[in-house]
């Protein structure tokens, strides 16, 4: 017993345990949610209102808008994912829960980066740092994948349905680009980010399909 | 499978499907309840102690109180409906999910809106954006409410329920009004704005002869 | 149909409603949970650290700690007595939903009368004011229990249980007179306020035995 | 009944309550993890953005990063172990919700600490104030468990796994150590706090076998 922490019972499948198995994954959901909730209104925290009472100082403060509206659609994509990925899931492990950390704690530093851009949007830096942090976020839900597929078993309702993941690596290629091509124009990464987030939003034929049918 | 999330299926309505369907509800509600709550607290966190200790300092601050008075109120409108709204709802689709994430992001502007107000009330613009707000919430409302649905038939609870909905349509009205007359006067705005909130405060007689019935 | 919302059905009792009963009270706790847990860290977040990094520094911050104390404990006792009601409770009403609003509306304004208690807690008014907030929340828990006993009945668990509340009563004469006292010394009304918080920190023997008997 | 709250009823086993005995542990939880998450994103928001967009400007927020990652990962702990512990818990008391309370008091003082570590991390007293905090929270966590355990009964779930808790018991003897040596150097005390992270962070092996079993 020595070195092990005897709490982790409740989770390693106890037969008398007397929970229903899905309780952990509720959970995990519960405070992922509260976290991207928190997360999104310090977005919205940070959007300082206009200076004066004109038209030209709402127009000064629409770039911050701008961005704004980018960062929530960001989080709101995630947690539309993380939402979907959760509902596959059955069986969660201490990877699971650690991966799950991993992803927001990169979805937690969105705010600072955003915060940051507001200050220096034109600057390559600032720019490529928002890449930086939606691509190891992005880095982290596929470790999160990975780790809810080992718990739940290749033959789960998760493992047979991540038989190909396009738009997942495709995000991480733009990510990647948008990262190295802010040196030369920070448009352009904006740009790239901005199609991943677009791709994501674009509704899915075959799952409209789907909810119709029902 | 190429360009198709595979995480939608959860939703999608697959028989083997190990969770009851109303958990997806479920966890919409306790996001939009977290983002809710979150930005009702932020609002109070806006509001600024008085500056001294004398009832002079705190007449000051009166305007400031009713400001956050208002916004309570119509976050907490909206709580409510959206509560009674998803109570009656078994299916949510992709659409279901976005309508709800526009309408949460309308209501994220309430705070930056109200502290704009709280320095310039008197200006028709921040007069008018408030409106504006008010507004883009209510038409995200009804958006959700028709994904609503269109996700879970005419036949159902929900479709059947909405035959007529002239508080809704009420509501758009009084805001497009203010928003237009705030130029005319910033009061005219405000009491038009409050008389939506007054509107959906009085209890409902219907509703609550149902509710003694039980 | 005209002038009623047709979304209050899902609380008027339809029996072909799909989601089972206590679903609202889960929906009521869940939002009610949020905001007193955001109540509570915006106190936290209120508290700012020492100005250096000597014991000087640290002593000057006593007092907002100790202030810090009391509203942390001022909430979560509210939370345990909100729990405890709301464990015995099986139906709601719009109109607890409305006391339930009114009651976490003045738990929302406890961080702004602390922070102004961090400036002026030498002050008769900021010292008066904690009492009035804190009597208008007793005050409106009051009216919530009696909008749950009306809609659950005389004859229910809650009904039944709240024959007499001496400690309910009596916190609202200590805190009226921490308010009226206010202006002889606001040491007085600290000590008064601090009693009410004591009295609901002393466990129930009653309780005890009963959690025991488990 | 005189100086008895009959709210308490719901939690002391009352035969006839109308819900089921886990309702408990579920707002506890669910309170518990709000404030995590609040406390989390707080944590979040105190990090400033650089200062200017050039590379020394990030190098010069470094530490902060630092402080920030240790904060985020010892409330992550937290949050994971409360998690095991409540699963395997069926029965809660008053005793146990006001020592998670007490826990949650000690958690929130971490983001003051963290800000204050912000200016004076090289100081010995900020120092040692984090290890102070962190040994309160981890006393707390300790008279948590013991209170499940006494509201449980000691052949139950939770009583029979608590048999040994090394891992717990060394985390104290490192945070005391760190308080102590702190005022011989800071950097001691970071790593012996870092040292109770990594080895709370380290996967269990026998809890990894129990997950891989499933």
């Amino acid at each position: 017993m020595i070195g092990a922490s005897p709490y982790h019972r409740g989770v390693s499948g106890d037969p008398e345990q007397p929970r229903p198995v899905d309780v952990g994954a509720g959970r995990l959901e519960a405070f992922s949610d509260a976290v991207m909730a928190v997360i999104i209104t310090i977005l919205a925290l940070e959007l300082r209102p206009p200076q004066g009472s004109s038209l030209k100082d709402v127009y000064d403060q629409l770039p911050s808008l701008f961005i704004y509206v980018l960062s929530f659609v960001f989080i709101a994509i995630y947690w539309n994912n993380h939402h979907h990925l959760l509902r596959a899931t059955t069986r969660i492990s201490g990877a699971v829960m650690w991966a799950n950390m991993l992803l927001l704690f990169w979805l937690s530093l969105i705010p600072v980066v955003t915060e940051w851009l507001h200050d220096f949007y034109r600057e390559p830096l600032p720019a490529a740092s928002f890449g930086i942090v939606a691509l190891a976020a992005a880095l982290s839900y596929s470790a999160l994948v990975r780790a809810i597929i080992r718990a739940n078993g290749p033959d789960s309702l998760v493992g047979t349905a991540i038989s190909s993941d396009l738009k997942g690596t495709l995000s991480l290629v733009l990510y990647a680009a948008g990262v190295g091509l802010a040196s030369v124009s920070v448009w352009i990464a904006y740009l790239l980010y901005a199609a991943v987030a677009v791709m994501w939003l674009i509704p899915d034929r075959r799952f409209t399909r789907g909810a119709d049918r029902r």
